[in-house]
């Protein structure tokens, strides 16, 4: 079935929900009119929908191939990388000074999710390139800016993370890749790099590695971690291309899932290319200050796999949807019709509804909450007022986590619901069921786990500020619930009451996670932190579906009409699960250690 | 990593369980000795650990191959299949007059786990046949029976079910495969049949297919089925091999998973083979009588899919463990050690651990089930006392939904936690974690989705005894919850509180289905079966590591000692979840239909 970006519940968000107004008296977002907007999306969804949906199952089925050294891209997709930088969307979010167009966050986390849904295997050589230019953008100098930048933008060179070594997963401390000064002040880097998103490929001229390594006096652990540009090919001077650099792809991962998305084992000097001993590598910031750059692209990869999460789901939910109504199969339950009258589309079978309406209702929740960061990212970097900025950043900071680990960890579910309501059919890769189920598992793992997910909602972003944030959210949600009680929605009462049990196991397990950090009970914390991390993403859902069954109350359109049936089924059906975790969490002083047994 | 039968636990449940002297009692099981079942299972152990094992990954990389009609099965699993039944395990569980072993389904059940766990693709031909030869043997004549049989256990065929045609799959009204009667009492089969597990390969001589068809007078819908033999050789009277039949196979599908378990198109009657027009069939049982008939393979076949689940839940987190156990990554949390000694294993972190216990103790829990079951299984054909042999056919009947909907249902989850416990690695196909999850997905959909279990849950199992096999056990379970709480088991107060909150729930669950059905408000109870199904699961689960806690509390063992543990983390952080279950449960009521737009 053919992909139609979504963009009914995204333009929901932002015009009914009312996020794009918030940005839109910001200085420097200005032209971002009630009418640009839905031009932009349009034209965003035509171009996803036509030119990047039809090659997802291409670049499944072919996959990356990697040879000596060379790894080629799937049919159409070098086409494709191409129509997609020169229509100016890899430029959308970045700066107007180096290339870019300027555009808020909380449009480009829009037209990501429909990148991504179009083809995630595709979307992850843009993330990658949009992580790596805010790196840059934040942390280079003047010089690497206006050399790296607009090439970056302009689709003629694309952009990478290196962090992973085989011994440094998840703990950077163990990084230990070798960068050696030289005396025209730039180094040279050895060592090896494994899982690197589009290390090698045909899409562009040249690729630009940012590169943790330490320098030989550098102190242990991740104090001691400086990042470096990486050029495949040097750049001169006038942004030409000069020697080949000793950076070489010696294999690509036979992967699960996103098979078109070559996942590289980066070699660096190991003595080949034009340039003798060594990658020649530029050093980006001040030396062992590499952690805190990293962050900036990770944060950034954080919140875009979280879009990725959501994106897959939709994908999913539109082929089950689609599938569920033209299958037929079993009679109706319903006896005003005729049982006798033959088999009736399985849509209308009251378990494939709850299924369809999981994956929409979790796909919906996790989109209102990264849309809702991606504002408040917007007004901490735009808003004139200081305290304005400062309590956004702390909000968005609090969600990031909450996008990346419950939009990926829910997309698992989606996915699977995605397969079994095709039932049979969902298990032949044919149907492209399955392809969802397979490219999402990666989700919960890239860019850090979902326990290391967890581990940062509680340790920076609950516990460092005594719950300061997650308390603001509570009381939030108190007035909502207060609202909905009050309005004349349809089963309000019900809904506010499950709300308002919801609201209670989150301010009860915010309590319960800083009560063990007074204590100095960090193992009883962290032994729950993923289900906590979970509760605050199915209560964050809630919330905005409590004010999406307010805004949509009076409106007659079918979408909104669905949208207060969604909210409904989400409140009695989904949220009821918080009350699990949250006896889950309390009862974490009783968590066995596990006997660990050669 | 190799494979290590589940021996420990397994011969907990059989031994200090106590489920195997309850059928040592009974009249043709007097040799099923204390001796002899360990003997039995480790030499089990031994042959699927050494012999099936090694062969998993590669079938999933070799796939079965197609071509020009027939299937060339994997680099192996031709030889593994001569040894299997050479060694006596395809006729272990069937009845001696047709040269089987006689052993109870309690053993059978456990050596079945150990063939799917070692190898799951492998395990569908010997299950399979199994379901073939139950079927012929409750169905057959007694000329079938000494015809078929026979071959069927010595390994020299195996056997097929062929229910599912394009248009029928759940749904086995829609079957429109015709059988026309000839005048020497035999028939000419006419049809198409999709999703043929081990419908065509070269580890056998022949290949008995059970085909369901209609004559050409039957009435409509399901009681217009019957039950055909339909050989791929025709057999002559003495059993030897006469002319090919007119089934071939066309294809075989191009799956998610269990890649060496060919999935066939099977074409009866177009004219190919050497008899004529039609495939050669033989009528089981009655005309019209088939869905009965089909009923006895279905449910052998459900129960062993449910088996599967455990299996591969078993492999996934033997897996996971010896990863986590070697994996260095990150400092401990553990402030008695010191935090520069260098990385630890990540069995050490606690949200390993919570992962680690989830997957066991979801894994133990539909274990306990699945041999209670089995237990129930042979009291019910073997005990001397008709009361007794009704009311634990009534028990395993029961089960029989939980066993495949819950078990199957939880190896999604079992299986996903198996990669992420392997973080990256678990995305690369090498590392085997990937097979489990692809090879997984298939069990909550064939054999009857979990919403038709759950369907057959509420109606045939919960609704037609008005909840007395239900409620049985919520009585049972009261008196184990009682014993727990004045037991001297540690932390035997919080498990007994945590297990009455679940009997409470699984009680009020049962009562507010039994109520929607009084009212005629069917479709609130089928759009929450598959959460009361699921409650189920995990209600009955407890029930065991109640049992098991009690049991095993004064033995200083391993194995003992962890069961304790992991009955306790089972109570207090998985049980947890049938509080939000049983809520859903209760505002079925407020659930919307959707609206279904085009």
């Amino acid at each position: 079935m053919s992909f139609k970006a979504a963009l009914d519940d995204i333009q929901f968000n932002l015009f009914e929900m009312g996020l794009l107004k918030q940005i839109q008296v910001l200085p420097g977002f200005e032209e971002i009119t009630d009418d640009i907007v839905p031009a932009v999306l349009e034209e965003n969804a035509k171009f996803v929908e036509e030119q990047l949906a039809p090659l997802n199952k291409v670049g499944d089925m072919e996959h990356a191939q990697w040879s000596n050294g060379e790894v080629k891209s799937p049919t159409g997709f070098k086409d494709a990388f191409k129509a997609y930088t020169e229509s100016g969307w890899q430029a959308l979010q970045h700066e107007v000074e180096y290339g870019g167009q300027g555009f808020p966050k909380l449009i480009a986390a829009a037209t990501s999710e429909n990148l991504h849904a179009a083809n995630m295997s595709f979307g992850l050589c843009p993330m990658l390139t949009d992580g790596c230019v805010e790196a840059i953008r934040q942390a280079g100098s003047e010089q690497q800016k206006n050399l790296f930048i607009p090439p970056l933008l302009d689709g003629r060179w694309t952009g990478t993370m290196n962090l992973t070594e085989p011994q440094a997963g998840s703990d950077l401390a163990l990084v230990n890749s070798k960068a050696i000064r030289q005396e025209d002040g730039t180094y040279r880097l050895f060592g090896q790099k494994i899982f690197i998103t589009y290390g090698e490929h045909d899409m562009s001229e040249n690729i630009i590695h940012l590169v943790l390594a330490r320098t030989p006096d550098a102190p242990k652990g991740v104090k001691g971690i400086s990042l470096f540009v990486v050029p495949k090919f040097l750049v001169n001077e006038d942004g030409s291309l000069g020697k080949r650099n000793d950076v070489f792809c010696t294999s690509i991962e036979h992967k699960l899932g996103i098979h078109a998305s070559p996942t590289a084992v980066l070699v660096f000097g190991d003595n080949k290319g034009e340039v003798g001993e060594g990658a020649v590598a530029y050093l980006v910031g001040e030396e062992n200050a590499g952690l805190s750059y990293m962050f900036i692209m990770m944060n950034e990869a954080r919140f875009n796999v979280g879009i990725q999460g959501i994106a897959v789901s939709e994908r999913a939910s539109q082929q089950a949807l689609a599938y569920a109504k033209e299958r037929l199969q079993g009679s109706s339950l319903d006896r005003q019709t005729d049982r006798q009258a033959g088999p009736v589309p399985i849509i209308h079978h009251p378990d494939v509804q709850r299924m369809l309406q999981t994956m929409q209702s979790l796909t919906q929740g996790a989109r209102a909450i990264a849309l809702y960061a991606a504002t408040a990212h917007d007004l901490s970097t735009h808003h004139t007022d200081d305290t304005v900025r400062g309590h956004n950043k702390k909000i968005q900071e609090y969600l990031v986590p909450i996008v990346k680990g419950f939009s990926t960890e829910m997309s698992l579910e989606v996915t699977s619901l995605g397969v079994q309501v095709h039932g049979g059919m969902g298990f032949i890769e044919e149907t492209g069921a399955a392809q969802y189920y397979r490219d999402a598992r990666i989700l919960p793992i890239y860019e850090g786990t979902t326990a290391i997910q967890a581990n940062d909602f509680i340790g920076r972003k609950t516990l460092r500020d005594n719950g300061e944030v997650a308390l603001y959210f509570v009381a939030e949600m108190k007035k909502t619930r207060e609202e909905l009680q009050q309005s004349s929605v349809q089963h309000a009462k019900q809904m506010a009451d499950y709300f308002s049990n919801a609201i209670t196991a989150y301010q009860s397990a915010i309590e319960t996670i800083l009560d063990y950090a007074v204590h100095d009970q960090l193992r009883e914390a962290y032994a729950v932190s993923v289900p906590f991390l979970m509760l605050a993403g199915y209560v964050h859902s809630a919330w905005h579906f409590a004010k999406a069954a307010l805004v949509s109350q009076d409106k007659g359109t079918p979408f909104n009409k669905e949208k207060q049936q969604l909210a409904l089924f989400y409140m009695t059906q989904v949220l009821p699960r918080v009350t699990g975790l949250s006896e889950t969490i309390k009862a974490s002083r009783y968590v066995p250690q596990m006997v660990i047994r050669d």
